[in-house]
């Protein structure tokens, strides 16, 4: 299993300990973005990830490909070159004190980098899938250059493709990201993301109100199905995050494929860093897709293992698959394993 | 608006990660005092916060008026010499074990300051608010009369005044506590504090009981009246403390003012540090009846400011205006803000 | 109150802040084991705790009898010699992700001991209580031996008994061990352990599942009666844990003892370690019956305690009588204590 | 005595322990730059160090003020606004392996910062003295003019000037520098800056050689006395340092001004951070020109307070008058000051 | 080998990694003091150290006995009550910058503890030797009247007593400690300081200058002779240190006892903490004088092993006697010992 | 470059900032072993180290993979089972006091691995270059078989070898060293070790005294000419330490080979982690040889690149080509690199 995703890996710098930002005295240092994530999940799932960024020729950039190789992550196809490693700060929030993210994004290396810098060919070679996101066009005009190209030369080879939407209100407006991700969709086999990012990015509008913090399921069937007809997905997937607090999520999953609908479990979390979550969700389908060939297991994996996620610090889900299939089959009590 | 606020600034030492005293190798260095914290959180809010005290002529005095210079307080007024800063050491208590305090505060400076070292027309130039509580009188014969001194001082110069009663058994008797406090109350405008403190402080009784853990609001609007009544407080306020366990607890507050009654909206909170909580609750009164002279909107703003206030670590609480209004609009579901 | 304890203690190396080990630059270092978590909630409570095992002649060993020392364990009857001490790798899960062990105690010097390498007069010198647990035999053949003996020499000279069945299917099984324990149970005067402990250990059945994250009480009533009787025990001593997630848990303990039945309070707790959890309730029991000579007080003294030690890193239970008896008395809501 | 200081202050990132960049799972934070260093030193010394710069309206950008407020500088005339604050990663060497750093600045607020933005009237209210580096020109087009404008404000306020070369390969080449720094000249009163950075920034030449690790002293004398004539200015001061290895720095100062050579004491440091020592170096003169009207005490203090800083981790020298004049009188033995 | 001490444990608060105090924002947590440290060292020696003390009764005091216990030290006659812990505050030196320490011990128990509350049969019951400093009396006019008694009390019994002169003059002037030193000095049959302490304590008057950072040996030899003739000494010994800098030292040791003056090896030290240095000479000779009964080998131990204390953080010397012995046979290279 | 290794890779636990064991609440966790630390520096260098051993199916072995991995080592020929990863535990010395290793590794997976469970065809396919130790046979009766399949498969595809003698007292006799290894050098190309290693492991006899502290380099051409004659090596080289004490060591390199002696420059360094040393030291010949097929140029990086590794903490050499070039290139002065 051989799954390739295009993207940015930034630097990571978070307060430790529930500390504000002006508190802190030191950064814990990890790296994270959102196709890197998935990169990073389908290796510890025993998968080969594969992942495309440049990142430039100095310390900070090997400390993000050293992070990828220490979980198995291909970097093979990593382009060195450009001015810096693109950086968030994170202060994890708590209560009714939310998680705050300030972006120091611009500039990156991945935002210069043009379509023709990569091997193509050596990318997709006996790829089985290919992933992107919406944040990565967002980060430039060459950046949307790229992901055109590289969704179709996916495509000409017949790699499976995914898109999370990921609309990123930072980045641009939705006018340039409709007028940039519509034309993108026709090389898309599966989209990923909710109502609200459907809505943004590609103009698609659905009535249920996603800040209400109650999820209306039935009404997420109907927004998939027409999502999927309305660009011939094979299939369409959202997450159904529910925030009661910074610290308490419900959460689960649905997708709609080949005509079905399918909802997974519903989780309570208590969460130690939600970031990635929405990552390792998208990891689990592709993951599931390609192990199961079941959609059912296949939601059922994804909403299983991005639960996990948001009990683990940093952007990367350190789980493994037996981990995932336990949490599926039932084993949310938590007792000590010897 | 400038607030000035007269008291103890201690030095905080915590043992990391809810380790008890006898475990702790290390200890986390904060400093703080009910006073410090109310100036603290005002100049977080943009306004001026004054603090003043008496501090030693060593690094460790230093410290306490860089911790508080940090956050924009101003410090000029704050006398140096005596003998030593208080301290005080607290363990993080976790479910049904509470949080531990030992105090090791005699013989601090200011606790051995004399009124005539401070220079009171330069304290209240242009002041707009006085704040002290009652641990500051408690802590010396010597802090009676310089607590009693600033009052006049402040009262004087038509500044408005609150007094956040505070009892601290520890400290002195409630005989003691009347016999000092009952006096200084005609120079208090507002009186902040709950109808145990009113109890102990100043001799006022009323029937509800502060341990069950549930709150008789009613009651409150009926003591807080005769409170004003019995005082000629221009207003008086309390936190409403529901302590479910040391990690969770109910939280709001109760205003009874200009002849009316106020209470605010109810929050549930996880609690990461707790300590302060009632100083953010003073401080927000304060900036709420100074910002938006309005006495619902004061409560509101003082209560979700408090709320906040227990998801951060130390004494501070490092918040700033259009955080707390976000919370007072509703914003309780802790999503990330990227 | 002098309690003798043997068994093997450990270095534990933890994870710290809910990492993964495949995160972890550094581990938290504590030691523990069953019998050594006895010994030091005997001492903290102002008893003589006496701990037995043998330890390698090299500075791990050292630490592992200073980190006793410290907390008042009388540790001169450790025997010094053998070629390692056991270690065991904690990452302590969240919310359904389950904390995990990992063992690496083979071959430590005291699944190596020998019955007469130990002084039983100086052992059990003015002993009021043996405490061991079904851990200690699973060791190795030697230590089968080993527990056999002190149990002889502990009844030989009318010392009281408790054994904790615990049994660890990674050391040996059901097989092995109801061979090696069934007969050591006419030594025992307590047995501590549930219904699943008692089948895999004793051979004993019954019908509730403890699995199911609810407890059936009047159960455990007729199960411990029965086993009571089954095996001439003076009493016996359960725990019950509701596992709804790695961070919360019920928790309350029964005991029969005597003719009659007794329950504790139930508790709900927030965890910060749980293991050692059972190590303090066994040590509560023993203290309770001791100290109180009093069965319900014991079982109650022995719940409270242990809900306790879930809110307090490490192995080692660190609370006083004092703390035991405030939260019997129903100080459940953990407000701050100055 | 009120000294003005304009640049650029960073967030510096530092790896903990001698660690290398790819070990490091957490960065310690300072911030610190050439200006922001020396308005710390000023007011550490009890004078009014006042800060100007451009820092974006987010939370890292309040740290960096904050780092400044902390110990006392006049932060209130840096404007708020632009896209980020510089960064720089900062790795400690020892022995032969050299410290590294990566810069991460440019885009900077300040780079981008245009002279309008600030006032000039309130900024250089009743300043003794202004100092700026060739760093803060060589960020950008537009630093050069909001240099050249300080510059030409501070004189015409009649302020004394103190420029230090600082000439940095990575933001422009010597070609640039010469063409912008040269004509500034006539605003400077004082130059800092050995022959090196003299030979890049303002192509004057002479003939030693710098990083032999010896240094010729009187041909310093020749060099400075050159320069002065040259470049009309009232004084040129250059430090001298001898690397022995990146543990191990012999260390003086030398000052050529008013017609006579004036040499400090000599210092063996074994270094804690050696970031900044140039900067405290330029402090220590001002300080001591300002305080004692004397160039010999000058310089003195300027290689005493420097030598100091080395033994300091973080950018900032966090010394006193008295110490830095009790080690001028030769008290170099370390002896415990209790 | 049974030697008791008596005197003040402090809490010992410091700053991690040459951090100075105004830049920490936590501290490590040690105890140590004079005395309580030789305790320590005799039972790091594998004899049995005693240290009497009074504490109060709170978690903090419990810490202080802990930290004696972990160790092996027999501390159940340390008295529970009184005030406080005294701390002091230290800030670890580099280079010429010195180490600093900042004391808050006014007030504490052992200040106010009376004679009587000790039991001082218990306490002498088979002792050696009896040790106290001159820090102790310094403390109070009680502690004064408690050091008489106990040197009174050890001398009753047979036990032999060591004094280390130890002069702070924090703490009184050097009329009060002579005219409080003198008389005790006949109930003393070591004495432990170097000439300057002589001077101060005694008024005892010699001519070596011991800041000038060289020492005159052959002085030392009639320095000590003399001494021991005034005050009938059975021997009189000084640890010579050679500040070069707060990180390299010279050390040795020279002791003058029946008639004869012995010099120990030199060692030149790159130090970790200096702190405790003396007390591990004093607990050096008076282990040498116990296990050799030779007065060379008894210096020779006391150098070598306080060598290796300012190699270890914190005030305890964890050596042990081979360590010592190897070292001092001239194992000076540092090799790794595997 | 493909260069394969052979051995043990164990788990370190070190207490961090010089603390002694006994005084140490947490451990650095690396992971490292002779063979492991050359294919990481090889990697580093930008060739392509593989290594190979066997390694528990738990998480702390896939913890030791991940260790390499990161650093771009090809892990794909290790092979999983067993029982245990191996542990060494390491406390740094200061000054004259040593390093301190514990080995706890008996029972390891690779102790216990045998020859046929490697796919040899795979390991050596392309390599140019085996290395393994003297530990690795040492650990066992089938590591010996294992050491011996493996030379024998190397040679037997014309992949040139090398040996680092290393003998270890703690793992076997020097009888039992020689009997193994004597045989095996006839499949070695390059011997590497001092003549105290030559003599425990062959039986190899020579009058130089390594503990002297100085070092006799003349007679190291003639141990290392007679060395190669009586094995029939390609060429010997030791490296040669000088133990000034535990922070200062002289290091340099001598290597006999074809016929000519080369000697490289010496170095002293200030020690932050020498474990590793000897490895770096052996690796950088490896990549000399092949990178530079000039035995005078590989001998200078040997040196120069292990007198790097000596600051770096870890067992691994974190240094490129460039930097280890330009120290050979005689930048030692450690100036900062910006």
């Amino acid at each position: 299993m051989r799954v390739v995703t295009l993207g940015e890996i930034m630097l990571r710098l978070s307060t430790p300990g529930y500390q504000r930002f002006v508190q802190s005295q030191s950064f814990d240092v990890n790296y994270g973005g959102g196709e890197a994530n998935v990169a990073v999940s389908i290796s510890n799932y025993g998968g080969e990830g594969v992942f495309v960024t440049k990142l430039p020729e100095n310390d900070i950039g090997q400390c993000a490909i050293n992070s990828l190789r220490q979980y198995g992550v291909d970097t093979k196809n990593i382009v060195r070159g450009g001015e810096r490693v693109g950086i968030y700060y994170l202060e994890t929030g708590d209560s009714m004190r939310a998680s705050k993210v300030i972006y120091d994004r611009a500039h990156s290396s991945i935002s210069e980098a043009k379509a023709d810098e990569f091997d193509w060919d050596a990318i997709f070679k006996d790829a089985d899938w290919f992933h992107v996101s919406g944040i990565t066009p967002a980060l430039s005009k060459s950046a949307q250059e790229l992901t055109k190209v590289a969704l179709m030369e996916a495509k000409k080879r017949g790699v499976t493709t995914s898109f999370d939407l990921n609309y990123r209100a930072k980045l641009w407006t939705k006018a340039e990201a409709q007028a940039c991700l519509i034309p993108l969709m026709e090389y898309v086999d599966y989209s990923i993301g909710n109502e609200e990012d459907a809505e943004s990015c590609l103009g698609f509008k659905s009535g249920s109100d996603v800040n209400s913090g109650k999820l209306d399921v039935t009404g997420y069937e109907k927004m998939l199905k027409a999502l999927c007809e309305a660009f011939h997905f094979k299939g369409a997937i959202a997450s159904l995050r529910e925030s009661h607090s910074a610290n308490d999520n419900g959460w689960s999953g649905v997708f709609y494929s080949n005509g079905a609908f399918h909802q997974s479990r519903h989780y309570e979390i208590r969460i130690v860093d939600r970031v990635g979550g929405g990552d390792s969700f998208a990891a689990g389908l592709i993951y599931g897709l390609l192990a199961y060939k079941d959609d059912q297991k296949a939601i059922e994996f994804a909403a299983a293992a991005s639960a996990l996620k948001h009990t683990i610090p940093g952007d990367f889900n350190h789980v493994g698959v037996k981990e995932v299939e336990a949490l599926m089959g039932g084993a949310t009590n938590g007792r000590v394993q010897r």
